[in-house]
């Protein structure tokens, strides 16, 4: 295998930051692997309630998970905190592909780094539409780092 | 049912802040049940940690939870921050009740009220054995709310 | 403390199996405090589901959860199954107590022994309401354990 | 995106069933997508106790977990019950890939299929060692699909 090198702080527009909690922490005594995919999907959803384009009682489309994965470099312990950087990596008509970056507690470089891919469907059919305007708009401020 | 009503930070001498996780949210938008055991669980164990009492390692005796609780009196969701009061309401030879007040962000009442017992054992034989000193001390600071 | 003894299974008209996850399992190498709350939650829901009375779509009335607790007897550890017994305990006009043994395995006696408390409540207004004939009827069902 | 078709049971040569709990529906009213990597990360850890190989308490190596993934394609709701297919589809010297398809209830296709990437290494220093012949065993019975 050959693995990517962790990136740092700069590569990410947006930050949010999650606490770790006791029972995070399995038998080995560092937060468990399924937990990291619960920072994505915060991280995701936090950003999307923020910029308001999150209407989960009503709009007519809905985001659904279709692929997400994992990639761990070091390990996180409670009460570390946890720092998700933010990324838009991939912006089609109807899906965008979403890159976090975990960071422990004020390190520079990720200890681990996700991706977490939406698709915009209907809310009923669940067939793939194009992003509302105001969704779309919203992901596009997450497309470069700043500077 | 007689209940009784939400107390206020002044009688909480210690707080920690969790942030709240997209998936804690249930099928009901808010907070599950289950989830505010994770904080009483984490506000204890942190204050454990942050005083130097807590030796999962190595030391001979073990807090062995024995009875935990909650009444709620109001709901929370996601992405509220949570802030757990944590006082000590009884204090025995090897035993003490911890109380936990759950404030929603800013909140000056708590919107849920839990407890956690724990009972100092053995590490081997799990029989209940007098606290350490230093436990003992770090409880004591519990015990009253700040003036 | 004067705890009270575990429970046997005769005393519980229902059961329900739940599979533990290695996740489940904390530092300390068991099932962490938390998780049987998961367990109680599960057995409720799982119950109401089957009989038809739980309608989280579009019924007048919710069932909102006021207090739970728990008092832990010994410790169960991924990958033991757990079988939670359940049974009513108290039915007022708009809420019931239900008790929940939690068995281990094959275990005749409980491990763990919860309780939890729904009211039911007015979908808009949360205020309490007498329950539906259907919700009382199917509460009636598990008041008392098989001969 | 190309996405691959959906597997069968014939592809997978061990299974475990999970019990799905009320709180791993978000508010979707599906379970959320972060539960499916504790349905892996338990397929993966009871299938080696089962076999005998994992020892965490004393063995000189430990497997880490480096990478994870998960592909879904059709939702599951609680209480549907989750049949996880396990198999090996990469056996390196030091590292396994193990894939697991998700099925729901008595589905003929998975609903979702993830990997779990593990490095058997030094307890201590954390590097890649090569497996135990007792592991290397448990996995190649996971190479190939029952005839």
């Amino acid at each position: 295998m050959t693995r990517r090198a962790p990136s740092t702080r700069a590569e990410y527009p947006h930050f949010l930051r999650i606490t770790t909690r006791w029972m995070d922490n399995d038998v080995y005594r560092h937060v468990n692997n399924v937990v990291y995919y619960s920072f994505f999907d915060t991280a995701v959803t936090e950003y999307m309630l923020r910029t308001g384009v999150l209407d989960f009682h009503s709009s007519p489309t809905v985001s659904l998970v279709v692929e997400t994965g994992c990639t761990y470099f070091a390990p996180i312990s409670f009460p570390d905190e946890v720092h998700c950087g933010l990324r838009v990596a991939h912006l089609g008509s109807s899906s965008v592909r979403y890159e976090i970056g975990v960071f422990r507690n004020d390190d520079e470089s990720t200890v681990a780094e996700g991706f977490f891919v939406h698709v915009c469907c209907d809310r009923e059919s669940h067939r793939p539409v194009p992003m509302p305007a105001n969704l779309r708009s919203a992901l596009e401020a997450l497309r470069s780092a700043p500077r």
